[in-house]
């Protein structure tokens, strides 16, 4: 079957779109603005900005409505389909990304997180032999850590 | 040239590891674990779990450090690497990804964000004609957002 | 910086422009169909179309405008962006994949390959004992590969 | 649910590993080398390989097994896992690709291309009011792919 996936790191550029839909499923919209900046070869900076559009679903679409304001970085993986559109006449085409994870970007800011979904039960990682050490390291090995 | 990039959805695994290196760079590892479930055809359900590293640099590994906690559910997108390290005679092998973007994961819970790196100048969406009309939108269009 | 990467299965779905621009570069373009498929709730089957563009620079455009017809399954990965253009009053929106790389996609055919860019010096996989043994593989190791 | 998904190009580095499952499924292994290059801040040019396996099954491990030779460029799409396996009391570690799509990399050559599994309904695009048109189009608008 055929795919297509992506990522993209970018900014928030509308408010959050939140509704309860038909069925009962929780969504969430917004657009994000996803600036790309480099040097031509007549040394000038230069920049292009995609705007695409991203759909969350159920707990993620919750979270996204309470945490994210227009203005602020991104990151969102998933999957990706081009829409096509019709509304008085006029064709419209968007890209969409419906998202596996949404999160703000901590490369432009720190953030405090309160978990909502429960952990589910921890998964140790395979004995230390297995994990490369580096040069430094503290005494302690890798944590467990809840297999959510 | 020759490419390897992705994302992944998983759990901070171990705690993060934050230094400033002789260079001066400050730089943030971390290893994550990414538990994939599904039904298999006996009809029971099956997990695997994988672990890799992730590397951060500058203002985003800073934030991380501040920011993330073993057990926090993240979304990394960026470059992949697979490195391979000898210590005491045993050989080591671990997959990398060079983080372009991090974030707690909101589908798992919500976010407060305090930005630490300044917002470029806004980009504005070329005009609403442009954009899908979504059945039963505000009124309000896209909003300016900054395209850091 | 901000990032918007991808890669895409699907068919070729218009015959390659291929040319030489203004600046001597070698450009090739082409649309892309990825259909999706699923069964819904309902237990029917649903699909959905999404088309793209793709874009080819150098060797990779030559190379695509000889090899590829339309039609044909590929596969595509590389840099997205999201294009705004306007004709006689018109906006138009289009999702551009710039290429890293372009193939047939195995999945539907067989493949012959005509190398057509010489390979740097070969690169050798770190000893056996750092690879996994597979139960009942043969005992030739792996190979040396150009590391092109 | 977690995801690891990536993309890769690189070139071949073992021979094909082409198998029937016990479960009658047809499956081929092989490892990729992916070398990146880049001009370290000395100026000096540096690289560093990486090396993966991919995994493919049913058509796509034929065609592979029939078409991939060691040394072909490629790139591949798809699901990531990291295997942790032990044998004769040493521990390794492997990152595999589960792979969605195969190709050739048209970046290094030339492919002829010999379907083997039939195309599905053909699709459309969406009538060419919703198509960019490029300067110096030809008037063919967009042929008829069959959404396989």
């Amino acid at each position: 079957m055929n795919d297509f996936h992506g990522w993209v790191t970018g900014n928030v550029a509308t408010a959050i779109r939140h509704r309860v839909a038909a069925s009962g499923a929780h969504v969430a919209d917004f657009r994000v603005a996803s600036t790309r900046r480099w040097n031509g070869r007549d040394g000038q900076p230069h920049e292009s900005t995609s705007f695409l559009s991203v759909r969350c679903f159920g707990p993620l679409a919750d979270n996204v409505a309470s945490s994210l304001d227009v203005g602020q970085p991104v990151v969102v993986a998933g999957r990706l389909e081009v829409e096509e559109n019709e509304r008085e006449g006029t064709r419209y085409r968007d890209v969409v990304m419906l998202a596996s994870g949404v999160g703000p970007n901590l490369a432009f800011g720190s953030t405090t997180f309160r978990r909502t979904v429960p952990a589910r039960r921890p998964a140790a990682e395979p004995g230390p032999a297995a994990a490369p050490q580096q040069p430094g390291t503290p005494a302690a090995g890798p944590g467990r850590a809840p297999a959510a």
